[in-house]
């Protein structure tokens, strides 16, 4: 059986913002691993619908909507100086504002994602703009622009998060299968493994087969996390992490000559977007490239040399295959060019069968490519925590991990995860992953490819870009 | 109730070739709808799987499977010349071999589609070769110099087949709601009445939302009706009638110099082409552009004028929006460059809800769009006929209107469904329908586009090729 070990002492406040998915699946986590006064937490969130669930946790419920005029307020009623955690968990609120406030007040903060203010998305008809480049780029400042001070975990869920836990581990579990000796200890010599190794670039390659039996209706969106933030994301511009080793470039893809320079985008919706890749279960298949903050930072964290002229920087990208009715909620919402009103997340206990397949495939060295990652089931997820399926509790054990890291490095200042400690990360998050484990395999995006009509692809690259993007006409 | 009317007597042998989901589902209405030797029906299926079921119908059983070496030898022994019916609902036979034979030997014929010989479709490199277009251009050829005689009629099933007598019903509602005096005898006065009302071309508009509770399994391609023949037809070249209101064409099409000269095709497969379409009940989607034969036969029909250098010619091509567990089945085999080994037809008795809705978007006019066909259900088709689902009724009910017609004009030589008369076989088809229904719509391509990547789009048109065909970099 279990054991829930008590990691550390919370004191003060901790102020949860969100109830949605990932909200109520991390509470229990807390309260299983960290020694809080529970009177001293409180609940923000403001739909109504979930005042009932809130109240039967007995916590306080606070229920509004953070937003840019009221944030101060609203938190600093519920914060105490020095002390505490807000821990967002919503969408909807700006994490570099809420940062900058937690960090003023001394308050340790984390979250899953670099969110902006409501309308933000949907609001500008500037593409550069509605990047996650440009909201990564918006906390890397902040962080350049005031380093140390009170830790900020910035992108701690699974992916962004966890993943980049996995692809240190994977790095050396390559390492070591290759016979290259390594040991680590700064971003720059993880850089130079990584080079050293020939990794090309980094797949998130991402499988869900969580399945429930009553099929999905027409007009409704139906996904294993928040419909809100997929579509969200989705809509956004498709993001990569731009590597050295890739020659040719979409047709529609821009690149930055400020900041980090570590990305592209391209003028199409990511969620519109198929790439190849590959995950163990189902092999060779489809997966969208939305943008994600990973694919940014892991290609700026591997990056060595001069950033704007990088000696090697990785490939890095999302290649995500939702669950089944999220494929068919995006066949339908792209083809109505409608936004669904209904939207559903599938609930554990009314999931059939599946899992949340979720690692890093590592590509293009010598032993051609390597998944490691979480393969998850909803089934064994029943067995580990309550009140989330499988995909929802690799984010809030990445959630768990990275507030146990934060209360052992206080002082630590704005991190992303490729810049904590992934070891004590992982130790932390294992037991709620179900089976982690790495898978070679031989497959690239040119095997099987279809002969039948001409396709514009770099045969002596495999690994290319330029290959693994479906492109029609 | 419904009543049973007997249209006909076929004297002489009823060779059923293939006892597929059509096949079986044609057979009742064989015997509901003709008076007929039962002592003379025989089957010819090479599937071993199926000999219970055969066995069980009382008919006799031919287990082999119809070839290029034997079909000669085979039906020869089967038919009596001069005689009877051969019914082709198979697939891997050649409609055209199949064609002259029968009318060599004076025996009327039908099928659904203009089928080859097995290994036709996968065992070429050249597209234009793999094209409806070429399949069915042998058959005009024939036709043409061989006018008359026995009657066969090519490719009528639902589509190809009712769909061209959806068109001429479309023809006759839209000329009557826009207050235009129609009469229309010849092909070149229906072409005429096409062109006089405006429109500029036709979507074989068809969404299916037919579901089983048990999900799909990975591997496997679910479809509700011939898993092989969608994949066949899947993988070939896009292809579509080319409207003389286009004046862009994309990339990747080729027409040709020889033949009607109605249609151009595509360098992609069509189960991989995404068109914007719009059907009743869902409204706006996404179809696929599968070819089929009835996109070029319709577009050649309504043809005004010389063939090289029309007046007037509609676009037309199918906008196919499969069932859900198919949509994903592409999705998948796309995605893995593999095609699925484990095929499943949804069968009437498992599928839980959902309807067939088949039908024609004649689009351009005054009226904007209107779409007109069957919304059966499968819960209607219970009622309706034994051994089918929604689809598969309205394939087999258009094989026996098809049945009747050449029963009542066993002279006509080869035909196709835009040739037959289109009342007296929807007289015969219709109590299979279910509603049959005409639906205006204001919508077009160009409804709620979205605007925040740029779209190379034909603002002033439309309803123009390039608004519909959906392009990604
Ligand atoms: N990094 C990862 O792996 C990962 C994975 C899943 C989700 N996420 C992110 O976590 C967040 C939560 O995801 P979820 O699945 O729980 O979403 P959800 O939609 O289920 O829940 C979000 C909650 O935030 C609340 N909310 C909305 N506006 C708010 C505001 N202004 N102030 C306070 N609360 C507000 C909503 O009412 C809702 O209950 C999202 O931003 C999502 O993108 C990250
Ligand atoms: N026009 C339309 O609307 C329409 C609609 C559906 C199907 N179809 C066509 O009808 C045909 C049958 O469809 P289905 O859904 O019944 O397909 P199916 O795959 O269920 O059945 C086809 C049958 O043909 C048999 N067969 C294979 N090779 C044969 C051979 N050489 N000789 C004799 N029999 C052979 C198979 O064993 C199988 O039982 C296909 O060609 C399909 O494309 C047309």
């Amino acid at each position: 059986a279990m054991t829930h070990p008590v990691y550390a002492k919370i004191d003060g406040p901790v102020v949860l913002i969100g109830y949605g998915s990932i909200g109520r699946g991390t509470l229990p986590l807390i309260e299983r691993h960290f020694d809080f006064d529970r009177s001293r937490l409180v609940i923000v969130e403001p739909n109504p619908d979930l005042a009932g669930d809130i109240a039967a946790t007995g916590y306080r419920h606070e229920p509004r909507a953070v937003t840019q005029d009221n944030y101060r307020d609203l938190l600093g009623s519920l914060i105490e100086p020095g002390k505490g955690f807000v821990v967002n968990l919503s969408v909807d609120t700006s994490s570099l504002d809420l940062i900058r406030f937690c960090r003023e007040m001394g308050v340790l903060y984390i979250d899953t994602v670099v969110e902006p203010w409501a309308g933000y998305y949907f609001g500008t008809e500037d593409n550069a703009a509605r990047t996650n480049y440009a909201l990564r780029q918006a906390v890397r400042d902040e962080k350049a622009a005031n380093p140390g001070g009170t830790t900020a975990v910035s992108c701690c869920g699974a992916n962004p998060g966890m993943v980049s836990w996995f692809v240190k581990e994977a790095l050396l579990v390559l390492a070591r299968d290759i016979g290259v000796a390594a040991d680590p200890q700064s971003r720059q010599d993880w850089a130079a493994l990584m080079q050293r190794l020939g990794v090309k670039g980094v797949h998130i390659a991402e499988r869900d087969t969580q399945v429930r039996l009553a099929p999905r209706e027409p007009g409704q969106f139906v996904n294993t996390w928040s419909v809100e933030g997929f579509i969200a994301e989705g809509f956004q511009p498709a993001e990569l992490g731009w590597g050295t080793a890739e020659d040719w470039m979409p047709a529609n893809a821009h690149g930055y000559d400020t900041g980090c320079r570590a990305a592209i985008w391209m003028e199409q919706p990511g969620a519109n977007t198929r790439v190849r890749t590959w995950c163990p279960t189902e092999g060779p298949q489809f997966g969208f490239l939305v943008t994600h903050n990973e694919a940014i930072s892991i290609a700026d964290y591997y990056t060595v040399g001069d950033p704007g002229a990088p000696e090697f920087r990785p490939t890095c990208h999302y290649a995500y295959h939702p669950c089944a009715a999220a494929v068919l909620s995006l066949h339908e919402m792209f083809g109505s060019n409608q936004i669904q009103q209904a939207h559903h997340i599938l609930d554990v206990d009314e999931i059939e069968s599946g899992i949340d397949e979720l690692g890093v495939l590592l590509y293009g060295h010598e032993k051609n490519a390597l998944w490691y990652g979480s393969r998850l089931s909803n089934e064994e997820t029943k067995t580990l925590a309550p009140y989330q399926n499988a995909t929802g509790l690799q984010v809030t054990s990445a959630v768990l991990a990275g507030m146990v890291w934060a209360l052992e490095n206080p002082e630590a200042g704005i991190v992303e995860t490729d810049e904590m400690d992934h070891r004590r990360c992982l130790e932390v998050q294992r037991p709620y992953l179900g089976p982690v484990e790495g898978h070679y395999t031989s497959w690239t995006p040119l095997t099987d490819r279809q002969t039948q009509f001409p396709e514009d692809l770099d045969e002596a690259n495999p690994w290319a870009f330029r290959n693994v993007l479906e492109r029609l006409t």
